[in-house]
């Protein structure tokens, strides 16, 4: 059982006006050995203390046992894609917004999420990782997502209608990055399906007399590749994710959309001093951009600032920025 | 301050699908010795940190002090009776519903609980606990539970009713353990009771002309009692409990229910290998059987699993399994 | 990061009934030290870790840095009239309610805090402290409040009213302390404003034909001042405050309510044994009087209650009490 735990304190500019921002947090992590050498362990935060203990929705913090067989995680996990390609590298004392994180499968929010958030992301998951070499492979399933509904009723005389309806959700992902020297290429392909099943079943004198079935199924997908170097203390990162099935189709005919999505980014760092940018176009056509620079004062404090320009597509631009001292325990 | 942990992941089935399940805790507990020897304390888990901030509600978490005289306990103790005869053994990573657990009056749920949750359980309440040789004896009270309410008013004339209500709940249990060789016997009693009175007055011009008052009680009572054995590693259980006052007469008018519950249990280890077994009927007739096994994996780790059958009476039955990873640290 | 914790158990008496009340907290405590020497840390109690994790509204714990500039502190810090000058000797095991706290304008609750709560107290503030010699200065200023709204919309002509409102909220506060040997004087100014702005623009055939703007402001201070002294382990302390501008006027206008507040309390240690006693008259002019004592048993546990008896202007008095055991850890 360790401990340990972040704080910042800070200015944020929305756009508009300037604010005080400040946390602080703390990190349970725990772990164990089997006696045949099995790693075992577990890991939340301390405001996730609540979902970290969630049964069929852990929505916060990890379970995890490894050995030679690799690594198999339960809990808020996130897709196997996402594990292996990752996002572009973050600014800001505060990641204003997290703009640079992608809209994987297990994150899509807004309008099309209330068709596709299949449960990826946010609740229970299970993750499987291996490695070899400069091989990492990846492989994950949301929670098998269950709903089971019966109405209807009959009257007095036996006569009626009882319709049995069943919604199923379910997502998995693979993922796989590849390291030589001091390149890497990584890639994922995430997918998402809900299905809906109903069966009536029509009653006369308390005799079923007919039954009528039906289903709908709902899908997408998620291709998502990434390109990564390392010289002379840079790294440098690209992605590119383009979006399939009916999630694909939609974005298709939204003309204020598309099925793909691309960015950019690079971390620095020298001596004291580290640097960062990033560009990101996603699904809706919105594009960010963001730097942000820190400076190490040692003892595990940093001065942290950084900037976010963003410009949706068809309304006008936004900047936020922020600045202030980040420290780890 | 000490903190410990566990945690777990598997899949659960609760007779129609399966869903995967995990959770991580932390628990904290907290020590002292006063100068003259006396022992203080107070534990709970990280997601009963509000509960456990309680106080007039302290629902989760215990605070003691103990010495010769005993053990004095505030907090979520549950009931004497519950303390010295306890519960039948359980089975699989998630307790599958806890139908091994006894509906002491600290735990009464479903239609009767509103009439006799008397707060023993899961509010505030205090303990008292002494043992010498083999016999331990306990004493429990729960919160004074009192509500005041007064309504009504005067008109412009000084002309109306005034009522005053207060209703007050009130709930106590003893319990004692005696402990022979490899036999131990045990047995609880424990009460609850509600009273609500009322005082209507009457008001003619500002002055006081007539008052009514009157009152109504109900009582509950529970009696318990255990017997258990440990022999060639193999520890056995059967516990029968009888509901009494009011309670008891609602219980024996229901056609559906009986004013007796009873069960049996087993427990048992052999080197890495454990199980567990019980059979329990409630008071709403519902017949719970379980079986479990786990093998230790050493380290803290468990490979555990369980199945669970319920048969409600007069309604279908449903068995419900899981099975998995339990860890602690 | 250091664990510490607190826990009590004990009865209440709340004028009409007595009930047990007991709790168990636990404390995280982070900090750390630059290359430089600068100290920096963070804390919050468990209970707290979700207000703790605020960003622009850290409504619990603290952030801080500190060095030979002074010490820099964010988060629930309340104003710096209230760190220079304190608060009366607290009661009991409890607090009874903590009327020995001075209703400081980030305190401020009830009617008048619905205009004046300007936001010092219990969301993000940062706070600047300097220490030397006997002289400690404070100065705080509380979350720069914004909120922006737009209203009202054009018809199909392109005719309509727009309103654009701004509403803002600051507070802020200087505080001193100084101490000559066994005597101390403080003082504090906290001054809090409530402004909103509106800009109501005509629009006709889409164009903008006439503009409207006005603004409203509402303004409260607060000047107090504090001495103590310490003489035979005897620590005696008196606190004089008065409300000025919009709240000032407001308290002044209201014939159950003054300007002014002000109380005197004491505490003394003599061995294990320890007393205090408090009298305060607040700005309703409720006079609130409290005596405590406790027994230190060492190790961290003491016996500890108090009494305070308490008599709003104008209805009955109440009194209320409590009695138990207090744990640190």
């Amino acid at each position: 059982m360790a401990l340990s735990g972040d704080a910042r304190m800070g200015l944020i500019y929305d756009g508009d006006d300037i604010q005080m921002t400040s946390r602080a947090r703390v990190i349970f992590t725990m772990s164990g050995e089997t006696d045949t050498g099995l790693a075992f362990g577990a890991s939340f935060r301390g405001d996730q203390i609540d979902g970290a203990n969630g049964n069929t929705n852990m929505n916060a913090g990890t379970v995890f046992i490894s050995g030679d067989f690799g690594k198999l995680s339960f809990g808020d996990v996130g897709s196997a894609a996402r594990s292996a390609v990752g996002d572009l590298h973050g600014v800001g004392l505060t990641g204003l917004g997290f703009a640079n994180e992608y809209p994987y499968l297990d994150r899509l929010q807004g309008d099309l999420a209330e068709e596709f958030d299949a449960g990826l992301g946010y609740t229970t998951a299970a993750m499987y990782e291996y490695s070899i070499d400069g091989l990492s492979v990846f492989a994950s399933v949301g929670q098998f997502g269950v709903v089971r509904d019966t109405f209807g009723e009959l009257d007095s005389f036996g006569d009626g209608f009882i319709t049995d309806t069943k919604v199923t959700s379910n997502a998995a992902a693979i993922g796989a990055r590849y390291d030589f020297g001091d390149f890497g290429v990584s890639a994922g392909y995430e997918m998402a399906r809900f299905k809906g099943t109903f069966t009536e079943t029509e009653f006369f004198s308390g005799d079923e007399v007919d039954s009528v079935s039906g289903s709908e199924t709902l899908k997408a997908d998620h291709l998502i590749i990434g390109v990564d170097a390392t010289f002379e203390g840079i790294n440098v990162k690209a992605i590119y994710g383009r979006a399939g099935k009916d999630l694909g189709d939609a974005l298709k005919a939204d003309p204020d959309a598309s099925r793909d999505q691309y960015g950019i980014s690079m971390s620095a760092r020298f001596d004291e001093v580290g640097v960062s940018a990033f560009a990101h176009r996603d699904f809706f056509k919105t594009t960010n951009l963001g730097v942000g620079a820190s400076y190490d004062l040692g003892g595990g404090a940093r001065i942290v600032g950084g900037v976010r320009h963003e410009k949706p597509k068809g309304s006008s631009s936004n900047t936020t920025a922020d600045f202030g001292l980040a420290f780890s325990f």
